[in-house]
C-alpha cells in the first residue's frame, strides 16, 4: 500500500537491464557516447522533430536549468500557485536564473487558466526597468492537482504567452502519464501545442535517474550547456542517462509504465469513491488521487503500513472546505502499484469503518 | 501643478546648505567623516536608542541590501502585493540576497492585514528543504497606497511575524510622512512596534540623495557593511549622506517638510472630493491621492502640464471599479508643493467640467 | 589503450551488483532509505569518526557545494593554479558560494607547498570590506599533476591555514588512489591532518555516479541541506547513492580499484622511461602520467586507436621546456586497465621509433 | 600634508555651483531630465562620437556594472594582479556579473604589458564548458601604481583581445589624470586605441559622487539600464549626477583638476628625490607617488599629521626589495593639494633626518 510518491520505487527491468548493458566497455566521458546519442535520436523520432535534449539526474536540475535559459535575471517566470519548481524545488529556479522572480498567478483550480494568464498580464506593470517583465509560462503536466491539460489548453495558453512576449515551459515529470491519458502523440502534447522547452521526466515513471531538457525552440540553448557544466550537473558518465532513456524509450516501454499507473489511480478512485466519507476533490486524469478523509481512518490506514501524504490545503478549490477532524492526503500509484494494494487498502478501510460505525 | 512624484524635487534649502558647509576641508574617505557620525548620533538620538546606521543613494538599494541580511537565499520575503519592492524594484533584492524568493500576501486593501500574514502563515509547507521557509516581513510605511500603519497596526504585525520565525523590515521611504500623519514618535511607528530594520528615506521628503538602513536589531548588521561594498553602495565621500542627513533632521527639519506634503495632500483631497466625477479611492494618509477619473479629464490636465501617473488597476480595493472611459490616477504632494498648484489644478478640473457640460 | 580518464569506464561489477540488488523493493526518497543510511555508517567506519556525509552525482557538485559552506560571498578561495575547481569546474565555484573569488596562489610545482601559502597570506591586503579575505584553502588529493600530499605535508597546510583563519577543503575526486599510494588510512589524510571538508569521489575509481561531501568539521555542515537541494543535487531515489557506496566500501573494494589503477601507472611509466625520446614530467604517485613526447608518435599512437589528451603546457614546471615538435600528453589508468594495453602502446611507440630510424 | 587618497576632498568650487544651480526647480525623476541630457552631450562632443552613457555613484558600481554588461556569468575577466577590480572592490564583479571569474594575469610591472597577455592567452584552456574562456581585459588608466598607458599601449592590448574575443574594459578612475599625462585626447585614449567601454571618474578629481559608463560599443550597452536599476544604482534625482558633469566638464575644468594635482605630484617627486633615503618606486606619471622610506620617518611624519597609505608591498617591482625597518607609503596630490603641503611635507623630513643624524 505504497502511494507515497512515484519516486519511491527502482527502475523498472528494462530500463535497469539497458543500464547493466551499457555498463561494459569504453566510453568518452560527459555525455559524448553512443548511449546518450542513441537516446537523442530515440527522442527526435519520439517527437517527429528536430530538437536539442540535454540529460540531468533531478527535475529541480531540468526545471532551473531550462528556465534560465528562457528569462533574463530582471525577468520574472509566471507559474501555478502550487507548481512543483515555486513550492517544491527550495529557490532553486532564482539561484540558476540568477536571481529571476517567480510568481505564482494561479490559485485553487488545480490548473493554470486563460483567465488567470489574462488577468496577470493585463494588470502587471511594464515601467520598465523599474518593473519586473514576464518573460516565461510554465506549465506542470500533469499537473499538482493530477489534472491533465489538453493540447487545446495548452495551445491556448502558449498562443496567449506569445502574444505578450513569453517563451512556454513544460514541467513534464508526468510528462508521460500526461500522455497516456490524453491518447495523443508527445508532439501534439508539447511543441504542436506550442511549448518551448519540455522537461521530460523519466524518473518518477521506471528511471534511476533520467531527466531530459528538451529544446523544441533550439534558439533557446544556445547556453545550456554552459549552464548545466557550472551546475555541476554535467555526469562524466553520460551513458547512465543515455541507457537507461534508451530502454525506457523502447518498445513504448514507457507508455505502458504510465498507462498502469494511471489505471491503478482510475481504479483505485472508482473504489475510494464507494465510501461515503471519502471526498476526491479533483477528477483522476493522471497517476494520482487527493483525497479528504477522516483523520481516526488515516492514523488506521498508516498504522497499517499504508502510505500516503497530508497535501497543501491551500490547493483545495474555494467550494470545498474541510472539518477540522479530516485530513487533505495525496495518493500516488505508480508502474509497480499491484491490485492487491488497492484491494489491501480498501479492506482497511472497510473494517474501520465496521469498527467506527459498531 | 507636479503631482507626478516627490521625488522630482531638490534638497531643501537647509539640506542644501549643509552639504555645501560639509563641502570644504579634508575628510578621511568611505562614511569615516565627522559628518557621518554626527548623522548617527543624530538619528540616535531621534529614536532614543542604540543602534547601527548605513548610508546609501537609493530605496532599493537599501531595502534589497537590509534584506539581504535578513534571509538566507533559500527563504522568502513576504510582502504586500503592490509594495515597492516587489513591484518598483526590479529584482533587486533577488540579487542582493543570492536569490531569495519574493512573495506577495496580501491584495486589494492597500496595507497588509493580520489575516493575510495569519493564513499565509497557516497554509506554507514546511518540509524543508523543499519548501521555502518565509523568513522576513517587509512593511512599507506609508504604504503604496498612501495608507499608513498605526503603531497598534505594526505592533500586531511584528508579533505575528516573530512568533513564526520571521523579522521585520519596515520600508520606510516616506516613513516622515508616516510619523508626521500619526503624531507618534519615531521609535513608536518602528522598534518600540517590533520592527528589525528601517530604512529611512530622506530623498522624497527634502535630501536630494540620502537614505539611511537602521538596524535595530543590532545581530542583523553583522555584515552590512561587506554587503554594502560589495553591492557598490559604499561611496568614497561619505560627508555627502552624512551632511544632508545632519541638516535634514536639524531642528525637526524632516518633520516639518514631512507635514507641508501631508497638509498639502489633505487639502487636495478635500477639494478633489467636491468633485462628483472624481473618486478618490483610498482616505489621504500621508501625500499621496489616488483618485479615478474621467480620460478626458486627465487628458485635459496633462495637456495644461498638470503632472500625475497612471497607477496599477490591479491594487484598486475588490469593491471598486473602473469604467473604459476612466483612469485611475496617482498624485503625489511634496514638501515644495504650492497653494497654488492646487488651486490651479482645481481650475482646470472646473473649466472642463464647465466645457463638457455646455 | 584506453588512457584518456578514469572516467570512461562503467562501474566495477561489484558497484553494480550492489545496485542492481538495490533496485527492488519500496524505499523513501530524498536520501530517506536504508541503503543511504548504511553507507554512511560504512564511512564512519572507514574514518573512524563521526562525521555528516551527502551524497551528490558530480565532482563540480561535490566541490562547489562544500566550498559554499566554507566562504561568504565576499570572501575568497585559495588553490593551486591547476586546481581542477579552477580549470575545469567552469565558474561553479562562483555560483554555488555566491560569487565568492577564486584565487590561484601556486604555479608550476604541481602541487601547493607551504611557501606558496606563506607567501600569498604575508602580502595579501586586510583592508576590509575593500579587499576580499581569504577564507578557504583547497587541496586537491592526489593533484592535477598525479602528485600525492603525505599526511605531513597536509598538516602543514592545514595548520598554516587555520592559524591564518582558512578552513581547509580537500577534493579528493583521486582520494583513493592517493590512499593507496600513501598507504596510510584514510583518517591521517584527511581529518587527522587538519582536512575540515572532505569530497570523496568513488566515480573514477569504479563507480558510475558517487560522490560524497564528508565533513569532518560538522558546523559547517548547517546549511547543507539547504544548498544541495537549492543546486537540484537531492536526487529523489537516494539509494543510487547509497547502493554504490556501500558496494564500493565492502571489503576494501576500493583500495583494491585504486591499488589496480595505481599499479598500472606505475609500470606504465617504467615502460615508458626506457624511450629515451619520451619524457616523464613528474614523478608517478597516483594513477595518472605526463608525457613530453614527439608530435608524430602521438599523432602515431592516437591513429592507432590509443586514448590520452594534451596536456595544458602552463602546468610544466619552470625547468621543464617543450620543443615545437613535441606534445604534453596526460596518460590516466582505471580500475580496468589491462596489462596488454600497456603492452601493445610500448609495442606501438618501439614501432614508430623503427620506422623513423629506419 | 593630506596625501591619503585623491577622494578625500569635497567638490570643486564649479562643480559645486553647478549643483547648487540644478537644485531649484522641478525635472522628472531616473535621469530622465535636462542635466543628465546636457552632461551626455557634453561627453560625446568631449569623445567626438556618439555614445551610450550611464551614471553611476561609486567606481566599483561602474567598473562591475560594466563588465556584466561584457562577460557571460561562466567566462572570465583579465586583469593586472593590482587592478582595483581585483584587489579593492571586494567581490562585486563576480556579484554583478552573475558569478564570471576574476583572473590577474600580470605581476610586478605596474601595467599590463602585451607579454602578460600573450602568456595568458597561449596557455588557456578552451575545452569548454569546462574550462573558462576569457572574455574581457580590463586596464586601468592611470594604473595602480600611478602609471599611465600610451594611446598606442592600449591599442596593442586592445588589438591582441580582440583578437582573441575580448573585449575591452577600462576603469578610468583616474582617466582625467592619464590624459593630462599624455597630453592627447581623451578619444585618443579610449575608443581610437580600441577601448569598448569606459569608466570615467569624476569623483577623484573634482566631483562629489560622479562616475559614468560609458559605451563606446553600443551593442554592449542593451541591459545596462536593467542591470543599473536592478544594482539599485539608478538615483531618482538625476540631476545630482548630470549637473556635477556639466560643471566638471565645462571650460576644460576637468583637465585643468587633473593637471594641477599631476603637477603637484610631479613637483613633490623632485623634492623627494633630493632624499638619499627615500626610494621612489615608480616614474611619477600622474597624481600618485609610490615611496620606500624609513619606519620611522613615516612615525615622524604620520605624528606630524602627514597622511599617507602603507601600500602593498606584492605590487613592488621583483627587482626592488623592502628592509624590514623601511615602509612602502602610496601618497596622492589631488587638485586641492596646495605648495606649502608639499614645503612643510619635505622641511618634516629634513628635521627628521638632521635629528636622527644627530
Amino acid at each position: 500500500m505504497y502511494f507515497g510518491s512515484d519516486n519511491q520505487t527502482g527502475a523498472s527491468s528494462q530500463v535497469l537491464a539497458m543500464l547493466t548493458q551499457a555498463n561494459s566497455g569504453y566510453t568518452h566521458g560527459y555525455g559524448d557516447d553512443q548511449w546518450t546519442n542513441k537516446a537523442v535520436e530515440a527522442l527526435k523520432t519520439l517527437f517527429e522533430c528536430d530538437l536539442e535534449a540535454y540529460f540531468v539526474a533531478t527535475g529541480t536540475a531540468a526545471n532551473s536549468l531550462a528556465l534560465s535559459c528562457m528569462v533574463e535575471p530582471w525577468e520574472s517566470i509566471l507559474c501555478h500557485d502550487s507548481a512543483h519548481i515555486i513550492l517544491d524545488e527550495s529557490t532553486a529556479p532564482e539561484l540558476f536564473t540568477g536571481g529571476a522572480r517567480m510568481r505564482s498567478i494561479s490559485q485553487g483550480e488545480g490548473k493554470i487558466s486563460p483567465k488567470h494568464l489574462q488577468d496577470y498580464l493585463q494588470t502587471i506593470g511594464t515601467d520598465y526597468p523599474h518593473n519586473v517583465r514576464a518573460a516565461a509560462l510554465s506549465i506542470t503536466q500533469a499537473s499538482e492537482s493530477g489534472l491533465v491539460y489538453t493540447p487545446e489548453q495548452v495551445s491556448v495558453l502558449s498562443r496567449m504567452a506569445k502574444d505578450n512576449g513569453l517563451s512556454v515551459h513544460m514541467d513534464g515529470a508526468r510528462f508521460a502519464n500526461a500522455v497516456a491519458s490524453q491518447q495523443c502523440t508527445p508532439a501534439e502534447l508539447s511543441w504542436k501545442a506550442g511549448v518551448d522547452v519540455l522537461c521530460l521526466g523519466a524518473t518518477k515513471c521506471g528511471a534511476l535517474c533520467a531527466e531530459v531538457v528538451i529544446f523544441f525552440n533550439k534558439e533557446l540553448a544556445d547556453t545550456f550547456t554552459y549552464r548545466r557544466k557550472r551546475g555541476g550537473h554535467l555526469l562524466s558518465k553520460g551513458r547512465l542517462f543515455g541507457a537507461q532513456m534508451v530502454g525506457w524509450l523502447k518498445d513504448d516501454h514507457w507508455l505502458d509504465l504510465a498507462q498502469h499507473a494511471n489505471t491503478q489511480a482510475t481504479q483505485l478512485a472508482k473504489q475510494i469513491a464507494t465510501f461515503d466519507c471519502l471526498q476526491l476533490v479533483w477528477p483522476v486524469e493522471s497517476n494520482e488521487l487527493f483525497v479528504i478523509m477522516p483523520k481516526g481512518l488515516a492514523e488506521h490506514l498508516q498504522a497499517a503500513g499504508a502510505e500516503f501524504y497530508d497535501w497543501y490545503v491551500d490547493t483545495l478549490p474555494p467550494n470545498i472546505t474541510i472539518a477540522e477532524d479530516e485530513i487533505f492526503a495525496r495518493l500516488v500509484t505508480s508502474f509497480v502499484t499491484q491490485d492487491v494494494q488497492r484491494e489491501d487498502f480498501c479492506d482497511l478501510i472497510r473494517n474501520y469503518f465496521s469498527a467506527t460505525k459498531a
